[in-house]
């Protein structure tokens, strides 16, 4: 095991701890409730309340991004474990301001369970919560309603917070996660699993050499596993999954993310973001932002992958909205 | 090998291809020379010109911190290897308007000596260049003029630019950055070797489950090697080398990072900044800010380095001081 931990037991909390140590200026731990992470500006007066969530170790995703006109709180999970309904509930009564609050989370069953009960329990105060499950990762299922969320969150909780920041009524913040959601569309592939810390081994085998495209950051199956290829024929694949799907055709702009599983560096995924570029101008799409770092992984994970999303003019307003939080700001 | 790369002798060009067509808003390539990543914003006007550089492979160090109100110019070696003489001379043609440049980087000799080259064939122009190496790690000699340049690199050169933007002159700029790199210190810990793109083969051995306290960022030889121990003993090891050697006492206030030194999660480094705060409170020495991700990264190595840099109202204003590059932006 390659981690620097100490009880496997207490790496949640103790990463919270840490956290809100470190980033002071920005959120805190909820008084009610050591599992929400709430920015300090929240409630923010007439605003709709913004909240993200997830299982642990997808660091930045999903407490990093907590902060001004991002998201409001962050619900915490066990690593791979989706947060308590009692949490998500807690996280409604820490930012919600009288316009209604809107979960934004990777569709994961267990989170939509939770969430979902964390919603009654809001609705029992008279406080409206609605949803917008993230389901960019294309192989994941033909049926897009089933889709996982992997990258492609970052994308969407940007654009529903800039919404709410804008003084969106809370069924406009839906609409815009909706759109973005919509038209965001991801793929990866994983060079190593992740070491879990309370077993101090990998969640799955992948060999060195060895590479799945497809694989889900859980570590879910992907199209195929095989010897490791180059960065360029690597991207290719990736991107003939993910182009047709929405499709993405010539003359649309372009948002893209070229994300870090973890422990790829930075100088491979700008040799992949340099494969991408080229394909998008052989296919004259036009790149409007670029995202290349570790924006969602899966602790140690080594791998990639490629995330796009289709801009209008509404939706190239709210990227590029201003922002500030720990891991994320937009001057 | 887990790595995403084409042939192994392009990774540069090709890093730097993707590289300046991802953050195009911020850099481009040098027109006569392509190992010179240069600000849009530079030559600016009235102001002394900030070139950092190195070699490759400890992305976001150093490109990442090219542009506005930091450095103006990045120069670029191969991996491990200093940057030519004529880049370093480049760099200066891009970026001097009038008042002079000063270059800051690691204290490694092939770097002084191509730097130090580039200096004098600028000299023969006219233009007046000075440098300051930085010399933060504090186990790679008793002599802290021969320490090697680690993450305090980043402090280093956010102080100096920032002296700069505020409009200082060549010699105010050159005392911010010694001042700063006289307060500075750092020491890591390596869990594994790095992968050489060229070789596929790590850097140095390291078995899992080993730890090596005090190892250089190239795989220079540290303090002991042994057994990985938990978080806080290893945090704990670490601040006992770095505490005594400025000394940082009570009353101080400092600012941290928690460095990655590639493949280290987000969650281990707020674990291990948990404890670094509390030995800080300990001793009563202020956190004033703190800075936990990847700054200065060796590739895929894992591994931890801790920095701290002791502040007065000065230097508290300095890093402060907005700036906005691809990886560190300060409203």
């Amino acid at each position: 095991m390659r981690r620097l931990i100490n009880d496997p037991y207490d790496v949640v909390e103790e990463m919270l701890e840490g956290f809100c140590r470190a980033h002071n200026d920005y959120v805190h731990l909820y008084e009610n409730d050591g599992r929400v992470v709430v920015s300090n500006l929240a409630p923010v007066k007439d605003k709709v309340g913004v909240i993200i969530g997830g299982g642990s170790g997808h660091e930045p995703l999903f407490l990093g991004y907590v902060g001004e006109n991002f998201a409001d709180a962050a619900v915490i999970g066990n690593i791979n474990t989706s947060p308590s309904p009692e949490a998500c509930y807690n996280a409604v009564k820490a930012v919600d301001a009288g316009r209604g609050c809107i979960y934004l989370y990777g569709n994961y069953a267990g989170d939509v369970m939770n969430f979902d009960m964390g919603a009654e329990l809001a609705a029992e105060d008279g406080i409206r919560v609605e949803t917008v499950t993230v389901t960019d990762d294309v192989y994941s299922s033909k049926n897009i309603k089933d889709r996982r969320g992997v990258a492609g969150d970052f994308f969407v909780f940007k654009i529903a917070a800039a919404k709410a920041a804008m003084g969106g009524d809370l069924d406009e913040v839906v609409a815009a996660a909706s759109k973005a959601n919509d038209n965001t569309r991801s793929m990866g592939v994983a060079l190593s699993s992740a070491t879990h810390p309370a077993t101090g081994k990998p969640m799955f085998e992948l060999a060195d050499g060895e590479m799945e495209i497809g694989m889900g950051i859980h570590g879910e199956p992907g199209v195929r596993r095989g010897k490791l290829q180059n960065a360029d024929k690597v991207v290719d694949e990736i991107m003939s999954h993910i182009l047709p799907d929405l499709p993405f055709n010539a003359e649309d702009e372009v948002a893209v993310i070229v994300n870090s599983l973890g422990a790829t560096p930075l100088m491979d995924l700008h040799i992949c973001f340099r494969r991408v570029a080229q394909i998008l101008d052989d296919k004259k799409i036009k790149i409007y932002r670029s995202f290349v770092g570790p924006y969602a992984t899966t602790m140690d994970m080594s791998g990639m992958s490629i995330t796009l999303m289709k801009l209008d003019d509404e939706l190239k307003k709210m990227l590029d909205y201003p922002c500030a939080t720990p891991y994320y700001i937009k001057k």
